[in-house]
């Protein structure tokens, strides 16, 4: 049983439960069943408990380390794609095993934010600490973790977590920037782009690279050319296609995605145009597919089994009271040249 | 805690943990840490303790069910692939969330039994139940499991494994039987086959549904075309290499898997030949990837995901104590023709 004293720091003063169950007029088991995140108390008195324990900056000190073998991390994806979210895990997992905690994973169904029933069930089970990817907590829902102790780690955020919430992501600008230099050099001026979601940020980064890109070489952007996505193939493929049937089409297509970029390929195979000999096209990740596909994909190499094991490592730093010594890490992205890029034709 | 008396069946002269510390001349504590997993018994001694629980049958009562939420299950896999253990991981996510569990992902390692490391740490956890991809336990640690009412089930089994472990996999023999009926109905009579792991029973069932369809049509196998593979990519490129440059070259290749096809078809285009023009090739799994290759792959689906939650329904089933009607479940495989195969030129 944890004990309910709280953490003597900067806020020596803070109550104890006792004194805020007695402010409340509540019992002392209620605000410990609202600090285990027990169902079993009525919502408007689960409320004044949360208010008054926020009121306080009341934080339970950390539960002793459990068993070696037993701890437990949950690592939330916003939706499980394919490979993308496979070479996360392998990441996460090895880590792990090195850590000696297991993984829970999970995934939110498509949504970026946790609904209440997650964290009722995480907060009841607990984990040492999360790792979210490419989704975050609500202000409200990171403090529910904070008071308990829970660290948080966001991979390849979508947006800006509190500034407290340490980020692994990997250098977005510089990819789209080093992917559109490429198909640039190769003599291209009329370059596409399918870009991924727009409130992602590294989507937004990734265009950021494309458009400077252009600025450096003196080659103006068509907007025209630049398509919204989301990173599934079938954007891909219908971008590719509305692309490839315009008048005036592009002769190289930047994807978001290496999916995407399969849509692509896909769609100019269906026009008879042949890559990269009528069109050049350049993907991102380098999934393992990239260099299988016919033709092999030139890509933007994000490592991201490294993501996963790096914020793997940070999170068991922060479960273990070690302040990491950054709290934003981007890792470098690389451009991968093989098949699908040549000069224009 | 959990209560240590016997559950009352047809043994019911089983002893207590008590009766048996006595026989073997050991505390009660330490009988107890024995089925609870702990590593701080002697392991001469831990042994005596399981031998003495098995030799009388001892079985532990079923635990409380954990609160609403908070209950785990392990899946574990001997690799986590790419896509492919994505389709199954994403069957048994979506039944566990109806369930109200939570899933524990792990690997092997690429060994498909698990070290006595992996089963000392899940029993100190200890879960609701183990999921087990194609991968299985020895029997002496099913019994381990079993003492405990840890129920398994096995997804796409590697071998046989003992009679009372439910197993949920696909009908491999008949998926091998249509794709290859399909090859020969186009007109082909060579065909050469990439086989999986020879010592899992889905790659030999498959091949022998490859062998009846031979055998249906009255065509002799040629031996020398079945090379053996491991469902990767990197063998499919390897064999279709080796295939694709013999003297008298197949005109059809069923594939092990559809990554294994995707390789085939990398080979094929080093080689300068046109599938299915020059050569017909079949995947087998319908990962997404095999409706967006160039061309199109036709395949045998396997319904992965469908799998993973039939074998979460039957976990829970055995958790909560009801008996499935079934215990060896394989659903159903379909061919799906798209581009990759017509007939021989």
């Amino acid at each position: 049983m944890t004990s309910f004293t709280t953490e003597h720091g900067p806020d020596r003063g803070t109550p104890t439960i006792a004194q805020i169950a007695q402010e409340l007029g509540v019992s002392v088991p209620t605000v410990s069943k609202v600090l285990n995140g027990r169902a079993d108390v009525a919502a408007s008195t689960r409320e004044r408990v949360e208010a008054a324990l926020e009121r306080h900056h009341y934080q339970r000190r950390k539960a002793a380390r459990p068993a070696e073998g037993t701890g437990l991390i949950d690592l939330v994806f916003h939706r499980l794609g394919s490979s993308w979210s496979m070479e996360i895990i392998r990441g996460v997992e090895d880590a792990a095993a090195e850590n000696h905690v297991s993984v829970i994973l999970s995934e939110l169904g498509g949504v970026h934010r946790p609904p209440r029933a997650w964290l009722d069930a995480t907060l009841l089970r607990p984990p040492l600490g999360v790792l979210m990817v490419a989704s975050r907590l609500s202000p409200a829902q990171q403090r529910l973790l904070a008071r308990r102790s829970i660290p948080v780690v966001v991979i390849d955020t979508d947006g800006e977590p509190p500034a407290d919430v340490p980020t692994v992501g990997s250098d977005n600008w510089n990819g789209g920037l080093t992917a559109t230099r490429h198909l640039l050099g190769l003599g291209h001026r009329r370059i596409a782009a399918v870009s991924g979601p727009a409130d992602m940020l590294c989507s937004r980064a990734r265009l950021d690279g494309f458009r400077s890109a252009h600025a450096e070489a003196g080659v103006a952007v068509d907007d025209a050319l630049i398509l919204p996505g989301n990173f599934y193939v079938e954007t891909g493929y219908s971008a590719g296609h509305e692309l490839l049937t315009l008048r005036d089409r592009p002769t190289a297509i930047f994807a978001g995605s290496d999916m995407a970029a399969l849509g692509v390929l896909r769609a100019a195979h269906e026009l008879g145009l042949s890559v990269p000999r009528d069109v050049s096209v350049v993907g991102y990740d380098d999934l393992s597919m990239a260099a299988w596909a016919t033709p092999a994909l030139t890509t933007v190499r994000q490592p991201l089994a490294e993501m996963g094991g790096l914020a793997t490592s940070m999170l068991m730093d922060l479960v273990e009271g070690r302040h990491p010594q950054t709290r934003r890490i981007n890792l470098a992205t690389e451009l991968v040249v093989r098949e699908s890029t040549a000069p224009p034709g």
